[in-house]
């Protein structure tokens, strides 16, 4: 017993002293990192610009074969799919190949949301969060060392070029402190993520024997809140929808038609909160019931996770969250329904004196195991109806709006997709765990499940590859949402954290 | 009473016969006439574009002095306010001062809204209603026949440049037909109406002897919707309120925070939803309670209003009104809350996988015969209250955001008035209501309250003169949304309207 806990504090040293060796490379190449990072975030990335994720694309290429990764653009004969960029590295004698996964396009951005002097696509280097103090540093010039305050803000800088950085960056600085892989390496960056990756399985299909291996390391998503390095064995799925609902064929005067005119935003109004009580846990009959129970492991893992919601309570200014006193972990593994936005007519300066005569909300429907796409839609459907509307799929004709008094337009979103999850017991994510757990001094958080959702399932159903997920960057991020930003520490570490994982064998 | 029938006989045809040659000037000064209103409709005329809204009133006052009406464009010392175009005829002997009011300014545009090929300051001139087949006319050139169904479209076609170049281009008829006014006449162009006519009383308060007038005649809104003349006696009141909920201090990511995260916009939708029951009927305790009842006169008049809600209901194809089974004109005849717009950050294209941190509505309160403006913007303030809402006018600070559960901003929009009635059996309205008639083989219909709102309490008031409205405009003309439109038959014969009434004494 002495000679193993000998042993095991040996390996664990040898460990800590190459993570140290990685350190030391980053630290030292971080200007030239950051300067190639501004780079690529300059780079618009939002699907439908099929230009600029070609260039995306093909700048990820050359940062992956100045560093000697064999890189491939692969491209489906889909009008307008985004090319996937495919590298691997051969270990002489490996057994075991380890994937790396991440994405490079972003969320869709609205510039005129963003704060004032950032632009989404125009990086800019900030000495704190922008919304608590921090400025913009001129000219993005990095003092020698940088402070661990210093943030980037631009579009994908924590989703999710953060990750395809930090992925390629490590094997760069493996290399580069003389390490040698254990194993054999796959990489793939996909330009299709935020549209729900409505490719990657026609990719997978088509890519189904290079693209297997014993595990696959997606890395995507925040650190958990508290700083923590986690492994996260699940993912929810995700399907949205759009709602529209209908009153008079075009807006009238509120004050000709007012109390006669039936008005659309009220009717969406009304059908909007019907679907949720006051406590934020969704009225839809059946909304819940499909859902399969925590194992015992998992509701042991989530006992285990630091409890955030107060911190978050305060940082968020909002102290009454929904969820009928559930615990926040608990409350990521139920299926969610979220109004993402809603509009009718016109709000402040361009407000006027009507009744609109449509409204429309999008909607979201995070799914956990147990829940199908299809399932949780018609749920959706079906209370729809049961509140007296008639659903199309299509934009009414004047007769249909004649046939029924209350008519709504509700339509699925291509791109949704099932949740996943990955036994917490499997021996390569042990030895993951284990790996990033060399690199720091906290016990690493393991997380049955994200809240957030990546379409997963696909790495089990056709790769049968099974996958785990590493989140690098910080949580207050604002991914998906205006002034998106990294913490440059947080980045740096998460190049680290890869590199530790590529010791892997 | 022979003799004063044969007298009552002789009038009526001499009027008749007045009409007839007034409408024949009309038709062959038509495509003059309707040039000028081309040019007038160019001119942008949206409040806070004060250049633009200068040139209107000196466009105005040019049309004005062509026809020999005695003009001055009034001007106050305060900042942003809009000029008063005023005008006077004296007549030789007349005992009587018959006043024309209508207004130049117009709502709002939000270019993007407005039907492919339109936009708001360049007009249109087409054969029909455009969803209804009608086709741009090339170059807006006019047949020598303008057939009965062809229109205008442009912002102000109808609200209410309408009014002010029917009021102007009647008194040239008048003159023309060789007829002499019998009266005084006042003309008053206001450039701040769809503002809520923030600064008229000022005006009023400055110019009361000027002003003052046996009967003024308002020239705006719609005729019936059944297509016949009609006065109105009354109008609504009207207060906007601008109301904006809060969850957290930032959108964050519907899967990393969806069922913990509340929601802004179903916050909102909950609060807005709970405001009016699922006929329509406003909620909100008290919201009803101090209407003054009509009188009998007023019932009797509202009987003999046509019914208008089934032509209606199929015209907006919207079979399900609101109001609980009361008739189109006992609705018009109470207070009303109403939504005029919403949102919460972005859908359609834009929409992103967000929990929106903010979302606000844009509401208007119509007010009656005993509402103040006061008193219906604290009965919804705190209603809010009632529902758990700690209400403020200003945006919370994150203090005030960490100390309670539930906030809101609701601030009252300057500009708000309370409703106005002038008495039925008031003699010149009377006489008004007999030379309307010698224009129209149908019965001119009374009404005691417009649904819409004009700030003619300051009439009564300041001037203590007593306001009556003529609308001479097609119903369906989108007024205060995109696509307004004026119908050019109605138009001109609103010209013949109002000469008519010049003609009384």
């Amino acid at each position: 017993m002495r000679l193993l806990a000998l042993l095991l504090l040996l390996t664990s040293q040898v460990a800590l002293a190459q993570n140290e060796t990685i350190r030391r490379q980053v630290a030292e190449r971080q200007h030239q990192l950051l300067q190639e990072y501004l780079q690529f975030l300059s780079i618009p990335n939002v699907m439908g610009d099929s230009l600029n994720i070609h260039h995306n694309a093909a700048f990820i290429k050359n940062m992956m074969e100045s560093r000697g990764i064999a890189t491939q653009v692969l491209t489906l004969p889909v009008k307008g799919s985004s090319p996937l960029v495919y590298g691997e590295v051969k270990t002489a004698g490996a057994t075991t190949t380890i994937g790396f996964y991440a994405h490079y396009d972003g969320q869709p951005v609205n510039p005129a949301q963003w704060a004032r002097g950032l632009s989404p696509f125009t990086p800019q280097i900030t000495t704190d969060r922008l919304d608590r103090g921090g400025q913009m540093v001129s000219g993005n010039v990095l003092p020698a060392t940088i402070p661990d305050s210093w943030r980037i803000y631009g579009r994908g800088s924590s989703d999710d070029k953060a990750g395809v950085f930090a992925i390629i960056a490590a094997y760069e600085m493996l290399v580069k402190s003389g390490q040698k892989p254990a194993a054999n390496f796959k990489f793939i960056f996909e330009g299709e993520e935020e549209a729900g990756s409505i490719n990657l399985g026609r990719y997978f299909e088509r890519y189904k024997q290079p693209l297997k291996a014993d595990l696959w390391i997606i890395c995507d998503g925040p650190r958990h809140v508290s700083g923590r390095k986690q492994l996260v064995f699940g993912v929810r799925g995700d399907v949205n929808a759009e709602l529209k609902v209908y009153a008079s064929a075009r807006p009238l005067h509120s004050g000709n038609y007012g109390n006669w005119a039936p008005n659309a935003a009220m009717r969406l109004a009304q059908l909007l909160a019907s679907m949720k009580d006051d406590k934020g846990m969704v009225t839809i009959p059946g909304f819940y019931d499909d859902v399969v129970p925590l194992s015992a492991a998992e509701k042991e893992a989530i006992r285990s996770i630091p409890d955030v919601a107060g911190t978050l309570s305060q940082e968020l200014a909002m102290i009454r969250p929904d969820g009928d006193g559930r615990s926040f972990q608990e409350l990521l593994n139920i299926p969610t329904l979220n109004i993402n936005g809603f509009a009718a007519m016109n709000v402040g300066a361009m407000a006027s004196n009507i009744i609109p005569a449509e409204a429309t909300a999008a909607l979201d429907l995070r799914l956990v195991k147990g829940n199908s796409v299809e399932g949780q839609f018609s749920k959706l459907k079906r209370f729809i109806e049961s509140r007296g509307y008639h659903v199309v799929d299509h934009e009414p004709s004047m007769e249909e709006r004649k046939q029924y008094p209350l008519i709504a337009k509700l339509v699925m979103e291509e791109g949704g997709y099932p949740a996943q999850k990955t036994p917490m017991d499997l021996p390569i994510a042990q030895q993951v765990i284990k790996a990033i757990q060399t690199t720091t001094a906290e016990p690493v958080i393991k997380i049955p499940t994200l809240g957030g959702s990546l379409p997963l399932y696909m790495f089990e159903t056709i790769l049968q590859s099974p996958p785990v997920t590493i989140g690098i960057v910080n949580y207050d991020n604002n991914q998906h949402a205006e002034n998106e930003n990294v913490l440059i520490s947080y980045l740096l570490e998460g190049i680290v954290t890869m590199a530790a994982v590529m010791g892997v064998r």
